[in-house]
């Protein structure tokens, strides 16, 4: 994905790109019910990949992130040179970025299971972690 | 290790393999002993490891762990073309092996630290974690 | 950064390096001031990379760290071995070293954030933890 930092001291003013990386932490109790498909579950990967992909990784992957903030002139330039083009009320970055992928993920979450923590890689070495406790 | 899920709705009913990778957290205060050989440690890395190791992974390794809820009947079938086979009163889900690893791992520990934590991947995207804090 | 553990009852007793791996985590609200260059930001990552890298990593990158119970006669010749040894008052522990650079940082961090924990890597598979929470 890439973004640009709305009046930020320094390069990241200028659209670049991230290979960003997510990681999902549920929490809930493991299904005890032997002979149910699910059994031994908080929640099956698989389901969980179904989400996290279909509602943030799809929509944000190859797009660009950019704050409500920027003149419409420019967004109007952006508009006509990439077809992804997401505008958003907040600066995107990882911080914020992350929260934003809580909002998204506690509306589709299945029952009984809930989010524990999230970390979102900006680069290898760089990432913000939101946690459910310290959002409550 | 090799697992099947019993009656699960997927292809991980069948027999199927991972690479799976541990990750144990100990908690415990550094031992203030200057002179000590085990002066400013927890635990020493290569006590914990031979736990491990001869603990869980020596005997996960290259073993088939099946649901004792399997017909008997391929159990047996089963017992004939391998050598390894663990047989549990669980689902082997990845959250129902890192309980188990958590179960073993409490009774061998050395006195003055106890489990933290532990994250089982299931493959590089696919972990469980299990939490001392969550389970007591 | 290369260490030896006074007294070890094994090889690391010997002087001996690793490379090192530092994961810091700082805990904080993201300033929403709309328009300011750090909107959106906990804190920005060039400046908790300077910090970290200015304090702690070009310290004791290719350095020497030495338990201050060495006999002063060794100490002596290693000096004369290496210009970059650094004497502490503690074993060089993974445990002890994590906890020093937690008393660093918290010397430099901008106002509004603080700690959350730091996690140091010996090897790819031996890391010491430090909490906050776990030392107020």
């Amino acid at each position: 994905m890439a973004h640009a930092l709305f009046e930020y001291d320094g390069l990241c003013r200028n659209i670049h790109g991230h290979s960003y990386n997510l990681e999902v932490t549920l929490i809930g109790k493991s299904k005890k019910q032997p002979g149910h498909p699910k059994d031994g579950m908080v929640v099956d990967f698989g389901e969980l990949k179904k989400i996290v992909n279909s509602k943030v990784v799809e929509k944000f992957d190859h797009a660009l992130m950019i704050n409500s903030l920027f003149p419409e002139s420019q967004i109007e330039l952006l508009k006509q040179t990439t077809k992804r083009i997401i505008i958003v009320d907040f600066q995107p970055t990882t911080e914020n970025i992350v929260s934003d992928i809580a909002r998204i993920l506690q509306q589709h979450l299945p029952t009984g299971v809930s989010l524990f923590s999230i970390r979102l890689y900006e680069t290898v070495t760089s990432f913000a972690e939101w946690f459910a406790s310290d959002n409550q």
